[in-house]
């Protein structure tokens, strides 16, 4: 019996290590990269923006129905931080993230998944920080 | 003495709910209060990015010089989800955050605040989600 309900969306924090440092600051490459790993969790995109800082580092955006994936890296420090928020039952976010670390050539990375809107648990009156500090590692 | 040293920047991740239910549905609306949001915290606005999904919801994203503010609304649910993310020591993401719950007029807010790219702790072979782990409530 699911006490909580479920969440409306699903959100992964990912810290991407040790990746590919010229990726990191080829925008197209990320561009393509980005969509390609929406496009392998099933999702559907809305709009895409990238924008590429002095003297390095990209951020990106790409808006999905079913929520958000960010990225913005750090090709001096061979680091980057990556967002995969997705609603539904039907997108799988660790689809996507897996393509992306694979895409980065990266060697190292740390994830968190939190739970986004669990209505539910708010009608409770329990507090929703009680569900979105739940980390899980993988 | 900081031995984990300072992590390259700062997320907040807000469960915003009790919002004013038709600003949640209003594009203009949300679109102005979250460039005034990262204006107020003091960055630059780089791309604004806003969806309207049927029949309702918005999805909307501010890519800022720091990093980006995200939001994706529920207006059924009197609901918003919001990421500021935020690099650097200028920027302060609560400020934005604090204007974000005024302008929807939430009566509730529950926020956890996440470190990303913490590089001194990354040469130190701990865990990087030691860190990224830690929610602080406000």
């Amino acid at each position: 019996m699911t006490v909580l309900g479920n969440p409306l969306g699903i959100q992964l924090l990912a810290e991407i290590w040790e990746c590919n440092e010229d990726k990191l600051n080829d925008m197209k490459c990320l561009e393509e990269m980005m969509t390609r790993a929406a496009n392998k969790a099933g999702a559907e995109i809305r709009k895409v923006v990238f924008h590429r800082f002095e003297p390095q580092g990209i951020s990106g955006v790409v808006v999905i129905s079913e929520s958000h994936l960010t990225i913005h890296t750090w090709p001096e420090l061979a680091y980057a931080a990556v967002d995969i928020f997705t609603c539904g039952e039907v997108v799988d976010p660790w689809d996507a993230l897996e393509s992306i670390i694979q895409d980065l050539n990266a060697e190292d990375a740390h994830v968190i998944e939190i739970s986004r809107g669990m209505k539910n648990l708010r009608r409770s009156k329990k507090k929703i920080t009680n569900t979105i500090g739940q980390a899980d590692t993988k």
